[in-house]
């Protein structure tokens, strides 16, 4: 993530490149490193303290993607929003995004329809359910309510009401497929995302960027940040 | 669709018929007809004159999917939402209006992405797009600014920007397919619906009717009836 | 079945309905009921025995379609083509038919692609996964040699090689879907059967049952009957 | 795709590089450059009377993915069979080859289905429909005799019998999908094959080099190179 997103900063008119970090240099960031506008963060949760050190030395904004961290360190980024703007982020693709607002709202809009959520990824992925599989059975069922089955084999009766069915797919080289299913009486409406690179990624955290340099000291979130009021 | 409409009815307990008209005896409604509270109205324009004659007297609420009405037809029926609860719709079907919502957001979040629709339909339809495919064009540009090309044939040279891609496919007994596609950098969504009968009209429109029941007199629009604030 | 099968004969110019049976008067088939040209038998296992004595009487050909046989029924089967044209197959759909038989050439040009099989079907259906994607695994892996998992969930490492995935999604009425995944490196190719009524099983098995009239005795395979050398 | 190639060759243990050539040197080829067992050729057609003299002084095998050759141009290499091992083709991916394949198959095995296909490639593509799609058409309709439609726009009557719709998207970044569908009564058939990187012409590319390496001279065909009898 660090080379592609130097080289969508250096590619974008509107934004330079000051510098950047990893292990070995990341200490210069509590007294010795220069102010900039904005710092983007996809490291590790080692990074943390020298990261908050240096927003709460220079109010630069921050965007944080980094993966891995703790609900203390969730907190801690939440507490930075007192002196800067601050987004955290386990995932910047406007698509997953905008997929993840309508699974919500056509979950709310069709009580009663049963729900199947599909992922596919590549074969050397070692987790199942994806992450945004998990982001989006999170928008079906806010409250968290309802039954969840991970696959179907045997003689399982008919299926009960409000059951969800999560189905992971592997294979090739599949960057990520998202599919929510959502199955009435002789109809069905499916929402599907794709992508075919981390470029996604990248563009989503790069445009998040720029409406963060624009933003009062404050803990955002992505959707919101992105889609306002959707 | 009569048929179906009058199963429907007869198979939902909160409901009871108390007859039926076509073309014959359509003239009854004008002052024979015994008052009720709900008509169900999928007949032909010619019919709307005693339609509208029977709710005057009667005050009943009024449900059409009459298609083929002009506009000042239109005007007739919104003026009877002075007397009734009235609502109008070409299409009844709950998945396909949460398609056509999903896709207004989604059209509205994701600007500057390519957007394709693709339909399908059984090979005895004559005309394309579909009726649906065309709302769903109005829900991705209501300003009805984007230029629409039907077909690609040729050195079309690169896709302008704004442009809109309409796609009718023809084959075997398909009963209605619709996507919405949205093109991004290295990732796409895809919003989709499928029908398998025309039992989802029918569906949609007795679950409309009944809310249409518990409402004051006025002009009714599906997808507000059905989802409110969506 | 058996409404749709009358319906379907009494639409052929080609064919034309000698008359029917059941539990009640299946038994008249040994030594009372007229001779015909074919016999089509959708019903259960326990009219077997009447239905092999009229065709060893008659020597009609046979078409059957009966689920639930055992190994030592399909053999009474087998050995009725002695004396008669005779088919047996648990899914006439030719649809379903082509797909098995392109799935098998699939896998045998991709060595090496990963392979996941995703079914769906209504959510009344008890058993998963579905006989026709059980076919459609034998296809795939005729040597019922590779490792087959049901879902995933958790931490389950890379892929296996050579491993096949089976998904059972169930919701709303659907008919029928199957869909046979190989991902390779960068690319995919996906082999995809969609249903919508049980009217395909219907169609294939009077399409078979026209080209069995026209054969020695002999017990065919439906997809070598349809397809000859596919 | 010289990068492409390169890399792959040198990642790839049973070859070894020796070298490469432009237009600069491919002059070169007439009478210095060192013997060698394979050229891979995707260069230009002013290449072609160099890369011949090489093969018929050293009988190196070539395989060519050089576009824009004329029939003349073809005829040559298919002459150059008579010295040296030979294949050439405008698609190398093996996916595509086993599309091209079971699109051949479906449509003989399913005579009268409607059929249609569908591609969609990335939105600076400036011709359409792609040359894959061409050869699918040709694949369902050997013998050139279908009408095919380019679009559908207004009242266009039923669907005439053997006709074929050709739809072409644009959008994004998308690298490649086409579809093949045949739609029967109440059930379809659809075969897809989904590209995400020009990785998939190099990888085809090499799988061939590898075959023909071990081919006496000859003309050879990529589908019957990879598949055999398929």
């Amino acid at each position: 993530m660090g080379t592609l997103l130097r080289a969508a900063v250096e590619a974008d008119e509107s934004l330079s490149l000051a510098g950047g970090y990893d292990a070995d240099n990341v200490s210069e960031l509590d007294s010795v490193a220069p102010e900039v506008d904005l710092v983007i963060d996809f490291s590790a949760p080692a990074s943390l303290s020298h990261v908050e050190a240096y927003v709460r030395r220079t109010h630069a904004a921050l965007l944080s993607g980094t993966t891995g961290l703790s609900a203390d360190d969730l907190a801690r980024l939440r507490a930075l929003g007192e002196v800067a703007p601050v987004i955290w982020s386990g995932n910047y693709s406007l698509g997953v995004a905008v997929l993840r607002h309508l699974a919500r709202e056509a979950a709310a809009s069709l009580p009663g329809w049963d729900t199947e959520i599909v992922e596919c990824h590549h074969n050397r992925k070692a987790d199942a359910p994806s992450g945004t599989a998990k982001m989006l059975l999170e928008a079906v069922d806010p409250a968290g309510e309802r039954s969840v089955v991970y696959g179907r084999d045997g003689i399982v009766g008919p299926r009960p009401a409000g059951e969800i069915g999560m189905h992971s797919l592997r294979g090739g080289t599949v960057a990520g497929t998202h599919e929510v299913m959502f199955f009435g009486e002789d109809e069905e409406v499916v929402l599907t995302h794709r992508a075919t690179s981390r470029q996604i990624f990248v563009n989503g955290a790069i445009a998040a960027a720029k409406r963060l340099l624009a933003r009062e000291p404050g803990f955002y979130d992505f959707d919101t940040l992105m889609f306002g009021q959707l």
